[in-house]
C-alpha cells in the first residue's frame, strides 16, 4: 500500500514537476465487504466502555473527520490531551497520533478504543462484545474466514475503512489537474505566498502535511497550557521535545480549531501564528487573507457515507457500563 | 398530517378488519429540502451546549433509533431519568416522551436541546450558533424564506425529517399485506398468543403502540428504582401516576434495554414480564418464546440515511462549552 501511495505521488510529481502538493486520489475500494464491516466498527459505540462513544464521536464525517472541539471529551466526559486530528486523508501520513507513536492506521485503531481517557474499553472485552453479536459474527467470518473476530482483524476492517476517508476533487486539485480556473486571481496569489513564504516546506504531498515531524515552535516559543510534548514521548530524545507530526491541511476549513491544543477557532489568525513562530515573520493583514482563501480551496468532495446499521446484541452480549466507575 | 395517517390507518385497517396492527407505509418525502436541513439539524452537535451532542447520540440511527442504554448520557455525562424512546415510527405516537407531555414532534423536538441534563444549550444559544453558520443561513433561507431562523423554523425542519423516519415492508407488513408465507408457523402462533393474550390490547396500530395511554404495573406493581412517575406529572391526576405512553414495538428486536427504566436487554424476559404485571398471567416458556420471534417480525427496513456534511462555523460563531461547569 505505501508503495502505491508513493508511486502515485511520484507519477503525480511528474506531471506537476514544480508543485510541492500533489493531487488527493479517489478511493479504490478493491474489498468492498471489509469496508463496510469497517464502516460498522468505525460507528460501533459498543467498542466503549459507556457503549455510547465510538470512533466516529471524535473522527466525525460530518465534520470533516474531527469533533471541532479543542480537545475531546472521553469516557465519563473526561477531557482528553490533545486535539483530534482528521481521520480524513490519514492514509496519507506518514504516521498517525500528532506524536506518530503509531505506525499505520492499523496500529492506532486500536489505541482510542482501550485508552482509559476515551472508549475506555479493555480490548478483550470490545472482543468479547463483539464475537457475542450475531450478525458480526456471519459478517467476520464472510470477510476474515477463519481468522474470526481479534484484533487483528478488527483493526484490519477499521483501517481498510479508513483508506477510503480521502477528499478528492477539491478545487485545488482541479487547478493541479491543469484547470487554471478552478481558483481565482487572489487564491493563485494566496498559493504564491504559501509558497514564497516557506509553509509548504512542511505542508506538502497530498495532504498537505503528513510527510514529516516539526518542532512547534521553531523560531518563536509556541505559547500553550496543552501538556503535550510530542515525539519526546516515543523517542525519548530531548532533541524531540515539542515535535509533532506536520498535520494536514486538507478540509483545514472543517477540522478548526487548530494546533495540537486546539487554541484557535480562526484560520487566519492561525496563518499568522505558524508564520511568526515557525518562519519568524509577520504576515501583513492581506497576505495572511490571501493565504487563508488559498487554504480553504482544499476543501474536497467528503467522503458519503451510508451510515451503517449496527447488528444487534443478543442477551449475552457483554453490557456497556456507562456510569459505573473503578474496572 | 394527522388527518391523513389517521386515514391510512383507516384504509388499511378497511384491507385486514379483524387485525389490530396497521401496515407501515414508506415514507412519502414531498418537502426534500425541509427534510435535508431537519437531517443536517438532527446530527448537528453544535446544538449542544458541549458542541459533542446531537439528536443522533440519544436516537441513533444505526441503532434503531435509540442508544440501547438503560438510560442516556447527557451534557457532562449526566445520567438520563428514563429510557430513551426510538425516534423511528415516533410519528405513530399520540404524543411524544413517554409521559406524552409534548404533543408533536416538533414540540418535542425542542426539549432535549435546552434540557439542563441532556443537550444543556439555552435555545436562545443554539439560535445563535445556527445564525452565524453561513451555510445555515442559506438553507433556511431557501427552505423557509424570510421566517429565517428560529426555534419553530429549526424544530419545524427536525420534525419534517423525523416524519420520514419509519420503517415499512418488515416480514409482519409483507404477512399483512397478503405474503402468508413471510412468517414462519412458530412466528403466527406467537401473532396469535400476542392477539389471545390480551397484548393487542394495548399494543396496536401501526407502530404496534402509541396509541394510548395505560398504566405501568396494571395488575401487579412494577418494582423499579426509577423514579418516574409517568403522566401524573403532566396532569396533576392521581389516576395518572405510573401512566405511560404504550410503547411502539416496531424493531423492539433493535431497542432494547426495554421498559422505560431500560431494565432488561432480553426482549422474551420483556415479555413475561409485561404479561404478568400487565395481564396478570403466567406465559410458558414455549409461549413466551413464540411471541418473542413473533415481535421478531416486526423490524422492518431502517432508513437508509446519508450521513449529512455539516456547514463550517464562522469564527463569530458562539463556542461549545465542553468542559466549563455553571452556565
Amino acid at each position: 500500500m505505501r508503495k502505491t501511495l508513493i508511486a502515485t505521488a511520484l507519477l503525480a510529481g511528474t506531471a506537476h514537476a514544480a508543485e510541492p502538493i500533489q493531487v488527493i486520489e479517489p478511493a479504490v475500494i478493491d474489498n468492498p465487504e471489509m469496508v463496510e464491516l469497517g464502516k460498522k466498527l468505525f460507528f460501533e459505540p459498543r467498542l466503549s466502555k459507556s457503549g455510547f462513544l465510538s470512533c466516529n464521536s471524535c473522527h466525525n464525517l460530518s465534520l470533516g473527520g474531527v469533533d471541532i472541539l479543542p480537545t475531546s471529551i472521553g469516557h465519563n466526559w473526561q477531557e482528553g490531551p490533545i486535539n483530534a486530528p482528521t481521520v480524513l486523508n490519514a492514509k496519507y501520513m506518514l504516521a498517525q497520533f500528532w506524536d506518530g507513536r503509531a505506525a499505520t492506521l492499523q496500529e492506532q485503531a486500536a489505541g482510542p478504543i482501550a485508552n482509559p481517557k476515551e472508549m475506555a474499553l479493555e480490548h478483550e472485552i470490545a472482543l468479547d462484545v463483539l464475537r457475542s453479536i450475531p450478525g458480526y459474527q456471519v459478517e467476520f467470518a464472510e470477510v476474515f474466514g477463519d481468522k474470526g473476530i481479534t484484533l487483528d482483524t478488527v483493526t484490519e476492517a477499521i483501517a481498510t475503512f479508513e483508506e477510503t476517508l480521502v477528499t478528492p476533487n477539491s478545487r485545488f486539485d482541479q487547478y493541479l489537474n491543469g484547470d487554471k480556473h478552478a481558483l481565482t486571481d487572489n487564491e493563485k496569489t494566496g498559493y504564491q505566498l504559501f509558497k514564497d513564504k516557506g509553509c509548504a516546506a512542511c505542508h506538502n504531498g497530498p495532504a498537505v502535511g503528513g510527510t514529516m515531524y516539526q518542532k512547534m515552535g521553531l523560531m518563536q516559543p509556541f505559547v500553550t497550557d496543552n501538556p503535550a510534548q510530542g515525539r519526546i514521548e516515543v523517542t525519548g530524545k530531548e532533541q524531540d521535545r515539542m515535535v509533532f507530526k506536520v498535520p494536514t491541511l486538507r478540509n483545514i476549513e472543517l477540522t478548526y480549531p487548530y494546533f495540537h491544543d486546539g487554541s484557535t477557532y480562526d484560520l487566519k489568525e492561525a496563518v499568522i501564528i505558524m508564520q511568526r513562530v515557525q518562519l519568524g515573520q509577520e504576515l501583513s493583514d492581506t497576505e495572511a487573507e490571501q493565504i487563508t482563501d488559498f487554504l480553504k480551496t482544499l476543501t474536497g468532495e467528503q467522503p458519503q457515507i451510508t451510515l451503517p446499521i449496527l447488528p444487534p446484541s443478543a442477551p449475552g452480549t457483554p453490557k456497556p457500563r456507562p456510569f459505573t466507575s473503578g474496572n
